[in-house]
This record gives structure tokens, C-alpha cells and sequence, in this order.
């Protein structure tokens, strides 16, 4: 197959590659060093006027046999690539990236309960609090299993107006005293930043849902409270958006962001939406933060929360999200997806030993 | 086909159903009257555990043929068909929904211009406010061909906490200067409600992004404010979460609310987003509200607007949102969706007349 | 919130729904009748003619208050329950689906080798076969760790008709030989049903992909071949569509179906596919056929395999399906997501013992 | 913002630039004569060992700044446009590629009636032929309004194998029979390459559904055959996919393939498909093979066909597609979707004119 030609020719191509490369190389020398000199000057590292006219003088420049969008193409990537070393050197890099394999953040709650220490974390309790009857029966039972971390949700996002919104403060507050009771943590959601105060007098953990992943403003408000902060995958977000979102918070202060996958939409309808275990798996890669598995919203139904719910545990997630109601039929909302008290037990049956997964790296 | 046994069993069957009408409507009278009594005494018309107790009557009565499953799923749909009349009596109907085949909600600004009139509505200019020069040549342009709305983005929603922003404050004052001198109105983003105060100073018409289309506390704080809103359809958004965002604003007193279809989230990767055109001629059917097409953010480049927007309009949509930017390959966010201003003023030829097509009924 | 008045109605509603389920069960057995004379006389149950007759005479005897729609609604419901029961009569229930919780189908190669019958089974080997070489040294490290079964791909369906289409029949060769050495089963994609003759003399297992899992033809056609067949879920296949694709085999004649669940298509870009783990939960409930989890396919990428085949694993899938290279970055097809062959071995320690979990019921 | 540092960093930028274009140039006028010798050599371009083997050469001479992935990367990009180049020389480009912006495929018919040469072709027809009557009606009422391509489908691809799977042959012969009758051109579903010499006595135009887009085996086939090819969009094939599929028919020697987009497979639930009329228009500026939309199957529901179908053609499309039966409600497939005959001709009347838009460059 190959012949002297040939030979000679891949010899050539292997010169020019090494002088390409010392080309880089100094270039990146010296975008570096104007990174610095404009850090100094505060400007940002983009500057698409410099791009643009650097881009006309190649394309001028250009005799072939590369087309000009081809040159074009790949000086981009080379702008891309030296722009990435400048923000990379600014800023290290995403604080929610994980740097080295064994990074992790570990979130400590008062009287020293961990999230993401190597337990496998239990969040549950009933989609929405009804009344104080209904959370205690359901936190009794969650309590004997030492699950520490309770749904106290008073405020529920509903498509329709006309739909249960939830209880309200009372909610709140009937969630207080169930938690205080079994010596428990309230996670509950929160809809916009003006509740911010209210809420910090009955919360633990402040709950940040699917429908305000990407409200900035939110995020930003929750970087300045001193509880942890769950955050919800939006319905149709990208691992690279929720990753995002979850900047928006640690960037802003508080880093103690918990992230929980709740499935994406898609086509399918034997299912309310399609939980993404790959992107469980790339999000360990990916990020140090902890991440949980909501296995009630992502099946939208009670009998395959047990397989999911192994599934998780298995792939090496920090722990599951699972909805319980003492009587799911007649629940104010997401009927079909609560798990009957029986069925939880069941569930922490087939889940075994509280430690997660190491993960493989 | 058929021999004297089938016909004498298909008349008894029609017996029957004739049987089975008759206690429906009974039952539906009974239960409109239930409704009347629960709407005094101030209760929810539904009531799970009235019909957990009916299910559970029926399934003990049941011998067969039909499973206890089959009995219970066809008696929801008695139940649920009885509670839609409830429904019905009580609020007549969702406030968005199309009563009539000719309802139109028209949108009347201070000067007398309308929006849902017949006319075919143009929004357009820059993706953000990026100062009074850019602004002002975009502006000069859309004015010179009748257009009276004008984008002047000071808030940007992004992905990244590390990308522009928007300018904040400053730009709705260059925004306002600009949309003054060339006697247009303003259309700026909103992302928190805390916002309304201060924007209502330069806004003619609040703009809600499709990452707060499910954000419940703005959409009602909107429903207090004097001026229109427009509502972006959320990134994966379904039609019905889609009017019944649009509900939140109106139930809360506001009726003038304009829907803009923006493209959803598909699988596919050479367009940023897909049209979804089906989309709009359904709402069109569904809603009385006015109903305008993103051709730039559904597209997510700017070869493709001219087809697109002539396809919005042949479809009967009322007006087009379409980004111009003087230079954009140097704007901050957007660079590849928004037109040259040649290209827009090619789009504008393109459109022709300024009616819109009138909706097949 | 219950007056005298609400509870006299609500009695007067019970009578009537008992009414009600008298009449649907007299409707049933008469239906049900219906349908065996229309057996008799080979005609099938579903009538539209008829139906649009009924239909017509309820609208015409409707006097409210519900509306034409909702009795026509509500009768259809009824219409396709009859049809339902006359269907199960006839035909007990689609053969694919599982009757009793521990039905399961077990799959039995020549040499007593079983699939399904509570052992984790392993499918393996490289994407596609390139060379004797290549298929002896991955071959070799998967005996090593006991795997039987061994990808012998042959025929590649390609995007473009430009890329690599596989070896063709020489490859069929190579695979022969090599899993004889080795004393394994080779699996390997059937393009089209005129190949059937030709490969039945080198396969021991028939594969159907993502491409093909709607070709009727091609499905009927596997019903009458003496091998099993492996059944991928179409790229954008609902659950219910990837059962009746199994059901097009099975019902043609051939028992022994595999199903395998490759990930579908969302908008999520770190990942080639977003593998479905709540659909395999439901797959496993619903249907008594092998379900096996491919981690390749799904995923497009190596890094996440191990995580992901144990999430496989725990949910109770029958088996993985993972591709193995000795040079992954030299492959002529998938080169991103094979795995190295010390991966595998990594891969298989991660696993631990081979049998499957047992599945919740 | 700028002081002299900055020029003079920027200066030294620029020249590097100019020598790494210089080096570029010089290597793919290398790569190029590689290229020629492997096409005497009968090797294929693409060699990943030799690529493996470059990398690896880099790898050990970077000293950064950039990392070894990056400079990997940046390589990568530099390889894949090498290998373009290369694959343009030998091939030009791909087939069904439009390489000016007026080039067009113009198919003729034996009796010179043309599709796709600017007159907006309608094909229509019911979902399946299911009788004479029904046939001889609706060609009658297409016929009126001048539709010269009638669906004749005598095969049905259907989801479940107890659906009704069309009338065969004799549904051909009916279809014939009709066609003669109204001097219309049939075209016809073709499931498998088997059936192309007992079909080819029957059809004018071969279609290949959804479900076949994939089918490589077919299109090759297909390639083969004197009748020119309808080629619908897979139910979730990017548009990429898509001219791949239309590109194996073409490179197999048959020029005359039509496009059809019959929207996408998304989360709505309010239409079965979502129409991708963005796709549309970048077909119509990658392509120059006729395109057609599909009302039928996009929505799923036939009100409405009318605005869906002005949008289709406003956009350019060369035609349109759409069901057209004597009595939807009892069609034995898709009989939500079928207009009546009073629709098609409301159809008509509303899309007036017959030219096509032209489509803007």
C-alpha cells in the first residue's frame, strides 16, 4: 500500500506538522501575554472587531488549495482554542468542574449530616404538603428508614392556573413541625427570589425546580443564602445548561449546590419523561457537585420506581429523590408517580447497603 | 357481511346505548347540581376521594365482562367529562381559549396603533441594546419600512454566567432615546418580577423570554401591569403549557398578551431550534390571542428568514419578530441568527402587503 | 364542607352509576357475541361504519347537558373496550406481552447455552469486523472473561454512502472462524431479507438494528428462521412500537426475540443517544422477552460505559451489549465509543457476578 | 482600550498567522498529492493509523501553552480538512448537493408532465386503497382540480401486525385501473426490493415511506429502477440523514428522487408530528432535488391542512402532499388526518395559483 512516494511525502507532511505546531505554540505565547495586558485594561478576552479583521487578512491572503471558508473555519478553532487558554488562565476554570478525579463536594449540614460524603442520600416525603396528618404518617415512616431529608413543598409550579398551587406558608410551617419532630431537614421549593427571607425561617435546603433552572436572577439571589441549594435539570436542558445554572449559584457564593436529573422530554409515553442515566454518569465526570436521581417525575409512575431506583444507586449517583404519600390516589397533584408507604419500604429493601457507588474514573 | 343474528344483536346493542345516553345525562344534570352547592359552600369540584369511593363501589358491583380495570378507566372518563361541565358552568372557559370562530383579541397602544387587527405586526432590532449608535442605525432602518416595535433588550438570559449579560438600566435609556426619535415602541425582556417597577419607566410592552414562560410569579405580577405582554413559548414548552402560561397573565387582569412561537427542542442540528409551524396554525384555531413567529431564534442562522417568515405569514399568523443588527458578526450574543440590514430590507420586500392572511375557519 | 343536600345527590349518583355499569356489562356480552358470529364469518371487529352509524343516533337522541362531543367521546371510550374484550377473546393478548409476573421467555442455543434464564448476558466484540486479527484479539479477551456471544458484524448501515459498508460475506467468513476458536455464537446485522440463505449458513444469532426495526418484511421474514433474533429499538421508536416490531417476529413464528434498548434521540449533545432506563423498567413489566441494554450506542462515548452497564444491570436487564476493539482509534466505524480491551476487562471486574438482578414485581 | 503593547502583540499575531496559513497551504497541496497516489493505489483516503501516528508525533513535541488534547484537536481539524479536500478532488462533491444557486432537478414524466420546475405540484389521494369506488370518487374530485399523482397505496406500514396492512396487488390493480381512468400518474409504497418487478407493472412513481429511509439495501435498489423515487424523511433522521438517503438512490444511478418532509417526531401532543418547514428551507439551499410537504402526517389532523399547506408553499416548497378520502371517519388508516373532498377543494381554492415561490438566494 504504501510506496517511496508515499513515504516521502508523509515525511514532508511530518515537518510541516511540527512547524505548525511551534506556530501555535508562540501564538498562544502571545495571546496569553495580551489576555494579561487586557485583564489589566478590563476588558473581556472577545473581541470579534480583532476577529473579524484577522480573518479578512487570512482570507486575503489565501491562494489555496484550502477554499476560504475552510482557512476561515480553521483559524477560528484556533482563536477558540487560544481564547480557551486565556480564560482558562483567568479563571482556572468552571468552578462546578470537577479538576481532579477524587474532587468532591461534600455538604454539611448544622449538626454534621453529609451530602455527597459517600452515603447514599434519601430525599423523600410527598409532592406537596396537605396537611399536618399527611407529612407526619409519611415522615414517620421515611424517619424509621434514617431518611434525614424531608419534601416540605408549600408552593407547587402548576401548568394551569386553575391547578393546586400548594399551601403556602401554613404549608411551610406544618413542614417545620413534622421535620422538628423526626429530627429531619426541609428541602422545600421556592418560585421567585422575593421569598427568599419568609422561607429561610422554615427551610433547610432551598429547592429550585425544573421550570427555574434557568432563572438567572433566582440563581444569583440563592449564591447569597447560607443553606444549601438543590437544583432541579430543566425539562429540556442540556448537561451543559444545568451545569451552567449551577455556576450561576456557586459563582454568586454559596457552594453547596446539589444537582438532581428528573428526566428530559421526549417522545416517549409510557413514561412522563425519560430519565438520562448517561448523563448521570457524564455529570460525575464532569462535576464534583453531588447529584441525585429524582426517579418520581423522571417515570411519572409508582411501579418501576424500585429498577430505577437500583439503576441509580448502581451507576453511582449520591443518592435518590422518591416521592411518598400515605394514600397517592387521592394526592393534590402528581397522583400516579407517589409511592405508597408499603412500596417504600420495599423500595429501601431493594436498595440495601446506604453507601453509594465509588465512581469509576 | 351480515346475517339476521347480527342485525337482531345490533339493534339491542343501539337500545342500549340509547339506555346508557339517557343515565349520562341524568347523571351529568345531578352532578352540575353538586357543582352549584360545592361553588356556594366555596370547595374544589374535584374531589379525589369521592371518586376513590365510587371507583371502589363500582369495582365491587362488577361481574364482568368488562375488568375492573375497563370499568374504572371508562367511569375517569364519565367522571372527568362531568367535572369538565362543572368546570364549564362555572368559568364559562379558559379565558385564551377561542370561543367563537371570529374572536381576536386586538392589542390597542396609546397612539391608536393595533396589534391583531389584520395587520401583519413587525418586532424587530438588534438581539441586545450594545449602544445608541447600533441601536439608532437599526432603528433608522425598521422605520423607514413601517416598523413600529422595536427590540430593546438591556436584559439578556444566558446560558453561561460568564456571557454578556446585557447592559442593564443604560440600555433601556438608549433604547428609549432611540424608539422616541423615530416614534416607535419599546419591547425589552423582563426576567424577575423585581424588575417592573423600574422597567415600567421605559417599556411599552413587557417581554417574557421562553427560560420564565413557567415562572407563575411573574406571569401574575404581569397580570397587574398597564402594559401588553408578549410571551415566548418555553424551549420544550407544549401548546397547552403554553396557553395556560399565557392564562396565568390574563386570570390575573391583563388581557393583552401576544404569543410568539420560537422554535422547540429537537434532535436536529442544522437549524438551532425547529418551527413549529403546525404549531401556530393550531393556536390560531385554539386562541383568540395574537400570534407572531421567531424566525430567528427558531432558525438560528439567517440564510433561511425569508422563506420562513414568508411561510409565517401565508399560515396566517398576525405579525414576525425578526433580529437586525447593523454589523452582526461582531454582536455580543446571537452573531449568526440576526439579518444584515440589506437582508431585512430584502425580507421586507419579500413579505409584500402588510395584511395578514386570513385563518381558514 | 358536606351538606344534606350534597349527600342526597351524591346518593342519587351512585344508583345511577351502578345503572350505568349494568348496562355496559349487558353491552359487553352482547358485543362479545357480535364478535364471535363476525369470527364465524371471518370479518374483523373493528366496523367504522357501523361505529359512525351509532354515533350518529347518540348525537341525534343527545339532549344534554353534555355536548355532542363529549357523549361521542365518552361512546368511544365505550366502542374501544368492547373492541378490547372482543380482541382478548379472540386472540388472548399479544404474545409478546407478559401475562404472569414470572413469565419469561428462556432462549436455548444449540450447545444448552441460555439467555433470559437469570444469568447476565454479555454481547460483545468490535463494532464491525475489519480482519482476522482484530476479531481474534477481542475475540480471545472475551472468551477469557466467558462471554459467549460475539458481535460478527458484516453488513454496517451507514448515513452515507460513502463511508465503510462493511466486509460483506469475507467478513461473515473471518467471524465463523474466529468464534468457532473460541467456541462462541456470532450475532450479526441482516440488511435486508433476500440475505437470509446466504447467512444463515454463518449465524447463529440474526440482528436487526436501529434501521430496520420497522421493516415488516424483513421481520416476517426472521419469523420463519430457525435462529434467534436480536431486535433493536428504532433510533426514534415508543416502547409500544418496539413490542409490536417483536410481535411482527414472534407471531410469524419465531419464539426467540431479543430485545435490545440502544438509546433514543433527544437534544442532549454530550451524549450520542440518551439510553432509556426507565423504558427497560417498563420493557421488563410488560413483555416476558430478554431485554438487553446496550452501552455503546447509547452513550457514543467509552468514558461512561462502566457506570452505565451497572445501572444496566440493576434494574434487572437481562443482559449488555458493549463493543470491544483492540485499537479503538483506528476503527473504521464508532471509533469514540468502542472500548479498549483492558476496559472491558475493567468493565467486567466493575460488574461482578453474572447473575442478573431479579426484577420487582 | 488599546495601547501600544497591545498593537504591537497583535502585529506579531498576525504575521504568525500568515505563516501558519502559509504551512497549510503547503500541506494540503501535500495531502493533495497523497491523495492522488492512493487513488492510483486504490487505498481509501481515510487512514486512522496514519493519523494515530501524526497525533502521537505532536504529542511528544508539545511544550504547550496549549494542552496536548487541544493541540490534538486543532489537528484534528486540520486532518478533517485535508480529508475533505481530498474527497472534493475525487468526487467533486455529494450528488443530490445543489452547487449553484439555480441548479434544479426537473423530473419528467413520460407524457411531459414535469415536477419541480416551478409549478407547485400537488400529490394527493386517500392513506390506502381500500376499494374501487373509493378510488374512482376521490380521483374524480383531484382530477377536477387538475392533481395529476394519485397515491395508490396498496402496502401499509403499519405499527402493529393486526393492523389492516393494505389490499396487496389487487389494490394496485384497482389503483391502475382509477389512474387510466383520469389520465393521473400513481405512485405507490414500496416495503422491500423484492417488489420492485411486480410493482413496476403498476406504479409511475416509486415512494419510499418513513419508515424506509434508512433502508439502504431498498434505495440502493431503487437506484436501479426507471420510475422516479419519493423519498419521505424519516420519523427522526436529521436533514442530513435525509440527502444521505436521497444520495444512495442517486449514486446508485436514478437522478429523479423527490424530498418529502412530513414532520419530525417531538414532545407535542396536540399535532402527531412537528412539521420542520425551517427544514424545508434548508433543504431548498443544500438540495436541488424537488421538495414536498406532507400536511398529512405532519399534523396528524386535517384542520389545519389549509394554513400548514399556504405555509408550505409560501416557503418554496415545489408541492404538497396531503390525504384526501370520500369518508375519513371510516378509513381504515389515518382517519383523523384525511380531508374530505369538500376540504381538498377548500384546499385548492385557498393555495389559488399553481407557480411555486421562488425561492430566495
Amino acid at each position: 500500500m504504501t510506496d517511496t512516494r508515499l513515504q516521502d511525502m508523509r515525511a514532508q507532511v511530518d515537518v510541516i506538522n511540527l512547524q505548525i505546531l511551534e506556530l501555535l505554540s508562540k501564538r498562544a505565547t502571545l495571546t496569553s501575554d495580551i489576555g494579561k495586558v487586557q485583564a489589566e485594561l478590563g476588558t473581556t478576552f472577545y473581541d470579534p472587531q480583532r476577529e473579524a479583521f484577522m480573518l479578512e487578512q487570512l482570507e486575503r491572503n489565501n491562494k489555496g488549495p484550502f477554499s476560504n471558508e475552510t482557512i476561515k473555519a480553521l483559524f477560528r478553532e484556533i482563536f477558540r482554542a487560544s481564547l480557551a487558554l486565556e480564560e482558562k488562565e483567568a479563571r482556572a476554570k468552571i468552578l462546578v468542574q470537577r479538576k481532579t478525579p477524587d474532587e468532591k463536594t461534600i455538604i454539611r449540614m448544622p449538626d454534621g449530616y453529609e451530602i455527597g460524603n459517600g452515603d447514599f442520600t434519601m430525599i423523600s416525603g410527598p409532592c406537596a404538603v396537605e396537611s399536618f396528618e399527611q407529612m407526619d404518617t409519611t415522615a414517620a415512616a421515611l424517619a424509621e428508614r434514617g431518611v434525614r431529608i424531608l419534601r416540605g413543598m408549600a408552593y407547587k409550579p402548576r401548568t394551569s392556573p386553575y391547578d393546586f398551587q400548594g399551601m403556602g406558608e401554613p404549608g411551610l410551617q406544618i413542614a417545620r413541625q413534622v421535620a422538628n419532630k423526626y429530627n429531619m431537614y426541609i428541602t422545600s421549593e421556592i418560585m421567585d427570589l422575593s421569598q427568599i427571607p419568609m422561607m429561610s425561617d422554615y427551610v433547610d435546603i432551598f429547592w429550585v425546580g425544573a421550570r427555574n433552572m434557568y432563572n438567572s436572577f433566582l440563581l444569583k439571589a440563592l449564591g447569597h443564602v447560607r443553606q444549601p441549594v438543590i437544583l432541579k435539570r430543566g425539562m429540556s436542558a442540556t448537561l451543559e445548561e444545568f451545569l451552567y445554572a449551577a455556576e450561576y449559584i456557586v459563582s454568586s457564593g454559596n457552594p453547596n449546590v446539589i444537582l438532581i436529573e428528573r428526566g428530559i422530554r421526549t417522545f416517549e409515553k409510557w413514561t412522563r419523561n425519560t430519565l438520562d442515566i448517561g448523563g448521570v454518569a457524564v455529570l460525575m465526570l464532569e462535576s464534583h457537585l453531588p447529584i441525585i436521581v429524582d426517579v418520581s417525575h423522571s417515570a411519572g409512575r409508582r411501579d418501576i420506581a424500585i429498577p430505577m431506583a437500583k439503576a441509580a444507586k448502581a451507576c453511582g449517583a449520591d443518592g435518590l429523590m422518591v416521592e411518598v404519600h400515605p394514600n397517592p390516589p387521592v394526592a393534590m397533584s402528581d397522583a400516579k408517580q407517589q409511592l405508597y408507604i408499603h412500596q417504600f419500604h420495599e423500595l429501601m429493601d431493594a436498595l440495601g447497603d446506604v453507601r453509594k457507588e465509588p465512581v469509576a474514573t
